[in-house]
């Protein structure tokens, strides 16, 4: 069974709130970075000291964006100067989260799965994103370094279509932006696996192919349980009268509801199709071994009775008249062909080959 | 797969709003059509300028028809003179929409999926078109050129039902209308097809067959996809206390909303009868395997005794009293003809031919 | 695919409320059948001009039935009269409706299905009838003569349980009743037909039965399709406080709702039982092709091994010390013998035969 | 089909609250039991006129039990005095209701079902109950003598926990208690009856099992059609306002309300549970098909070659040295010998015995 | 069928309230444990008489653990003291609940599962719990010793996150989250159970396999069943207003919540796994029947004809020329050895082998 789908948990009974990093450790260093900007300027920097980014001037945006989750005092920290709750600095740390949002009383807490295709084993990988969303900061945690950021990076930096003159609300909605359009590559790779499936399907299908389909199938079941829980989050955002949330703002995150939408639709479409190769299989199979079996009678039917002649002027009676005509043998090769074509004849209506 | 069941975005991390033609390129030139009318008048012109469509004189109705999507200043200039969102002139642009309804503050945004059966291929064929109704325009933004319009421009010109005393909220029902009128078209001829397929299912199931099944199926989840989300469309229409639509053309929307759920109900039955001619094809195939087996075990067991006994009196023992009867070898025919006529019999009796 | 499965609408742009007969025209002439009656009086006749109905006189209610549709001047001529929205009349005319209500100012319309059930095809047949029901005027709209009236006439003649005392929406409510019971009648033939290929499973499951079955599952999901729609139309007249409807009318509903359940409970038994049966008679074929292949292979593990024995000694080589003993052939059977015997043994203790 | 699953309903047309007795006459006489108590005293007799139950004192509560419906004049006296509506009386009389619910001005109308398990035919028989909630009165009609009320009668007579303390609301729960208390046992033999089963389809799957899956499928789907509406009934009466349900009484019809969904929970688990067993039979039949092709795979596949080689040395032909070595023969044994070697070491690596 | 999966029952009639213990007497003496504590002091205590916990001073809160539920006299003293209603009492008995929360005038109850997962036998066994929630007190009842409250025990004993500083609701809070953490647990061996299977499928398929798959699939229904209501529980919790639960704790409630959701998610998607499991189960047996049939077909369709071909030579026909030929018998072998290759041929190119 992939990782993924596997339940990890495994501090029962311990204090709820207590700070534990729950998942594969799977980046070496921890990484803060601290991305500052607003109208005017904007600066980057890698941050040594956490405390660094909790200053604030004006309205400055300080998007501190943390890679790796096993440092456990960098988010205790975080906790104490912001105030938040300790089940949500514990949810942060347990990588096993289901998506979901939180508001509180001075930030909404977010926590999503960014999804990467690793298509030489044709399997998804997963990373838990949490997002805290304050007035003047946007908190970000990832298991790992390296994500789907890269793009939205530029255009803080470039100010295209003046995003560096909005709140941490549009922030926070670029951020979950880049990672719901990264779903639909996600999707397109699999669409690409699913043709090449289908074609080997309709040339030569093998008992390998079922274990791939039968994969797909567990993966769009994972993109599933990953994607469907977004609806809420985002619908929660969009009904809040939370003040962090500008009216403005929820336009755009109707807009990424609608490709939530769209996502499952997909997902739901490519199971439908996944069940349907299934089927397909599983019928050419059937066809496969009615084909052997025709082969089978059609050799069996034709020479069985023959041998059985054979059989017959094999016998050493003595009294055999047969045997000693003058075209006997003849005569036994004339019957032969003629059964062998009456057999042939046979087949042939009944469309066995 | 289907080009149509694919997701195409490609634009991840892009700024919300940034117009790009997400889609194939279908028709070599954009069209322009304007079509303005009121009670008395009614002229069509083909556009240069998109700039030549936007004043409007009291209460003349001006539809624009815009075929094709690739040439983006033209949705950009439509956008800057009556104050669209840049997110609806993203969605008008990315043909991978689902049907959808927004309202807005001085215009409502639609967007639908016109479908074609392609009877040689059979295939349904998509094409996008988005509607922006306003006090006085609506246009309409579709792929390609042609369209299942021709109809309503008829009217349009004979005035006939009095159509043009209506305001753009009519406009847009007739438009909606003849878009839902020819979802029924392309259920007749998948309907005909699927007769097609029975009759053949009932004389002789070949293995194209399954595939025939296995796409129409497809086209079934297709199709779904594509109507459903038309009720919330619809339903969103209806239920608005929009000042655009008024009360009267309510009644006529209602209408279309029945024939969307009829056509939702003739989609879900062609899919149970299409599982049910899989379950058929399916037994029918075992039914197969059984009647090769049938007739490869009579010959079988009728022969293979039989040539047992020939394999007997095949032996060269010195001491076979048998080989020395007279009537020996008649013996051995009698018992070998009451054995075949046993062994008939008990066939028959099993009712295995 | 049976007619009433497709979908029919050929009139794509054509204007709404075109009054266009959408069906097979299914009698040669129409015919107008006029009730007329209050508590005291009761009078029947056949109308040669639909105008003569038109008339009301205090508290007469005219119960006017019109018998084929073809004949669009009588629809449009009542239109006119009441004041019919000519979406409405287009509704009557096209016989692919889904069954429905509509509540407008001053009329209520409802459109149904009679269903017949044709024992000798084992076919269900279904006839559109729309209602319009209004203050003194029931009309009835039919596809052709003959319908489930016949003991409701004879009531309205007698003053059963003083019918004749209630307005307008108890002779509605008697006809949709009637209508209801004869669903009932439909399923319990459905009923019997179940029970008969029920009786044929267990005896002699043939390549007949399966499309028998597939034929019946077929039917049910057009009852189905045809009666579900039903409890939206007694729900919205129960529900509605349309002045029309008295309240001691909408007891009688209720009633006519809960047999409508009661219907939906009964179709949704027999398509669980016919897909038990598929299931059956599925098994039962693989069960038969087990049957077989253990008589081929106990024939065939017998004899091969025996022939191999008689092969032997049919060997002509020249030192073979066992053809010259005396007893050879003797042994030679015995072995036989026992071998058989060791077989079917084994056969036995397999639980083959 | 089981008489359970039909539906019988032959009076279309027919005046509604036409009162006909609708079912099989399964008792002789109607017999009518009078339970009259109050704290103090307690009574029981047989009546002979219905009548004599009609007049009530103080707080006295008379527990009516009708078993037999074939009278009709016994149900239309008590409608005429207690002012029943017509189609009550038609419910009461037609056995082949749904359970269902309905309040009127005087007096609550349920309609239940009484199961009986016959262990012997293993199948559910069933009874309908109607009971007819009053301030001082409460009917129950029966289909024939015999009930689950015996434990009640006791406790009545004994007044266990002060049960006579109480209203008719506390009775009429005290009845459907006994009812859905029967339904328990009812679930324990057929959970017996499926252990059965699923002892017997590890042992020795036969097909007869398969019928009898088949058969236990179809009485779930019978008890869950009886049941389910049990859950809306008892929503009903809890959260209605009526007078005759004081609020001390509404914690004991929540305590009925779990166990109407404890059960519904057990009864889809055994669905769930029947389903599984039916996957084990087909996959168990197509292991022993399986089975058997193996054993014929190795004996043809063993002895065919080998008969050909006996064959060979059969052959006449003039010039064939081998027949006169010396030591042919043995060398023929060798070979034969050393190939069924290779072949049973073969078919052992393949796992096939 | 595991016992839990059973409906025990057996107590049809008797009064409501009536205390019996239904279940199985699973533990020899009941044990009863009080722990008494404030902010300052903790005191842990075995219980000779049930009353010693009856008095509670100042904020003292006491959690009375009570293992083993077949003494009924010390339900009934604590119904007594705390005023408890009899139903409540009769599900503290019932062993048989479905997990529920009743809210009462100055009491909460509370039933839940505490499940086990044996590892050898590979079942989950369960254990019913009950919890009284009152000011002062908190009631637990188990069916035996041991439990998965550990843990808690050490916090309480150590006052770990001050969790002495609050009231008896936080107290049933940890009591819930200590079962819901424990189902992880179970989730996590049947993880590895199923990884097992998968393995095993995917080497060696054997008969057994498809009885574990089977059993599993009971156990994640039996899951769902324990879990599923646990949902409504927390809900009921979460949404009330009781002035028991303190507005601070709803946010730790929530947390459970969530996690709840997170188990039946990881449940749903075992049981799909389960699922496509027994189709790779199935289809790899049909691959397994398929592969056999090829090896009886290749065998019999090489050596089948050339049996007939050492037949032919095997007669003994006085005018064959052939036999006579000096190279008949080398020629014989030629044509031998080329049919064999040339079946050989084609059996490769249909990739039979």
């Amino acid at each position: 069974m992939p990782k993924h789908m596997k339940s990890r948990k495994s501090k029962i009974g311990s204090a709820p709130g207590t700070l534990v990093h729950v998942g594969d450790r799977l980046s070496e260093n921890i990484k803060v970075t601290l991305i500052k900007y607003d109208k005017e300027n904007f600066s980057k920097s890698l941050l040594d000291k956490i405390e660094d980014c909790f200053s604030s001037e004006g309205n400055v945006i300080n998007w501190v964006d943390v890679d790796g989750l096993h440092e456990i005092e960098v988010i205790e920290k975080i906790g104490q100067e912001f105030n938040l709750h300790p089940l949500i600095l514990e949810d942060i740390l347990n990588t096993t989260q289901r998506p979901k949002i939180d508001f509180n009383e001075n930030y909404i807490y977010i926590v999503l799965k960014m999804l990467y295709y690793d298509k030489k084993i044709k399997r998804i990988k997963s990373e838990q994103i949490s997002f805290i969303i304050l007035k003047n900061h946007v908190f970000s945690f990832q298991e790992f370094e390296g994500d789907v950021f890269d793009n939205l990076r530029k255009r803080l930096e470039q100010n295209k279509s003046n995003i560096r003159n909005k709140r941490t609300d549009y922030l926070a909605y670029s951020l979950i932006d880049a990672i719901v359009d990264s779903y639909f590559d996600i999707l397109e790779s699999i669409g690409d696996t699913i043709d090449d499936i289908e074609d080997t399907l309709m040339r030569n299908p093998s008992e390998k192919l079922l274990s791939n389909i039968y994969e797909l199938k567990r993966e769009m079941i994972f993109l599933r349980n990953s994607i469907w829980p977004l609806r809420d989050v985002l619908n929660g955002l969009i009904k809040s009268d939370y003040p962090l949330i500008e009216d403005k703002t929820t336009i755009f995150l109707r807009d990424i509801y609608d490709h939530t939408v769209q996502i499952m639709d997909i997902v739901e479409t490519y199971r439908d199709i996944l069940s349907g190769m299934l089927d397909t299989y599983l019928s050419s199979m059937s066809n496969k071994t009615n084909e052997v079996m025709k082969v089978l009678t059609v050799f069996s039917t034709i020479f069985i009775p023959l041998s059985f002649f054979t059989g017959i002027y094999g016998m050493n009676f003595e009294y055999m008249p047969e045997l000693h005509f003058k075209y006997g043998y003849l005569i036994f090769w004339v019957i032969t062909v003629i059964s062998i074509l009456i057999m042939i004849r046979y087949f042939r209506k009944k469309n066995w080959f």
